[in-house]
């Protein structure tokens, strides 16, 4: 297909594919003339791959990062899958970033026998987390983290056993937008098993169990 | 107390909290003489309340609502905690927050045998992070949303379980900080996770598996 067939197809706006083109995210069509170029399959998908990541807010460099895994994959599926995930926002803009020590994630790693590398930016993300539980005053317990380690690593397992293996492609893109793109789902998901479970416990539950101090004392 | 100890005390300055105190979002201190008021630990807690929910992102008018329920809960616990809930962002500005069905949230729950209320802005939400997912070709499907929503609910549950009963006040700060400051533990749990589960199921796996199309048309 021409350059405006892809535009067509792909959505993306002409003066946006030429710029992909210049910067290298987007591989040259096959030159079929002096002045036009024809472009495939490969061309439409590496398009919606490209749409997909900014639209889970990934910045160009980043695009970049996960588009040069696809082309040239690290050795094992592993270190390419991981490279494309340390790729993912949040991006954290805090001097902690820089630190090369997360003591909070580091004991939560610890318990459930993970690997802890203060350098995966996931770690940093989790030590910030962790914190701002504690600031509020309801800070992680052995008793909480055994619960969620447990059940979000069935999540992670049937998350990976879903893979597709097909092609490298696919597998990196199923990695990197399965996870960022079902965050949202997952914390959606619970806070209607909030109300869910808290409507069978609590449905016709009156303040009366509870301590009333707070109540009387500001009327 | 006096308000310049409550500022030394609560880390909020003196202009926020007379600025809360003329919204009424802190009760008035008790009058000791014409121009000043005795202030105690509940507007200590008050104010640190009003401090974590403005740090997981609440607008003034969205805080009103949940301190309005510390101090009037409704007629149930439920109801109470149900409304505070539905205060905490993310807050949807697009036209589907208007919408009066959501297909995809709408078969989920219904597969789920949860209730289906359009009106829940979570219901909106999940409704948009379905939609992501099937734009960028990852459809929720019955096998995932089936594990993933047991194991939810298995985390919800202890959630609910771990929630104190000691007061009113107590129950909403937990229920409100809790979901919306757990969030990020579960999400970066859930990524390292997939690189512990990844670790062991690829390790020393190549691309030798996957189909390689795609690396040898972009070399």
């Amino acid at each position: 297909m021409r350059v405006s067939e892809l535009v067509a197809v792909s959505g993306v706006p002409l003066a946006t594919v030429k710029y992909y083109l210049r910067e290298g995210l987007l591989m040259p069509g096959e030159a079929s003339s002096a002045t036009q170029a024809e472009y495939g399959e490969q061309h439409v998908r590496r398009l919606s791959l490209i749409k997909a990541l900014a639209g889970v807010g990934l910045p160009l460099a980043k695009i970049r990062i996960i588009v040069g895994l696809v082309d040239h994959p690290a050795d094992t599926v592993f270190e390419t899958i991981g490279g494309a995930l340390a790729a993912l926002p949040p991006y954290s803009a805090d001097a902690d970033a820089e630190a090369d020590d997360y003591p909070r994630a580091r004991a939560v790693l610890e318990r459930l026998g993970q690997v802890y590398r203060p350098a995966y930016p996931v770690v940093a993300q989790l030590e910030k987390a962790l914190a701002a539980a504690e600031d509020v005053g309801i800070p992680m317990t052995d008793e909480r983290l055994d619960v969620y380690a447990r059940h979000i690593r069935s999540i992670a397992e049937v998350d990976l056993q879903l893979m597709p293996t097909d092609s490298v492609a696919s597998a990196i893109e199923y990695a990197v937008l399965g996870t960022a793109i079902y965050e949202p789902v997952l914390t959606a998901l619970r806070r209607l098993a909030h109300q869910d479970v808290g409507a069978t416990m609590f449905a016709r539950r009156t303040f009366d169990g509870f301590a009333t101090s707070d109540r009387q004392e500001n009327p």
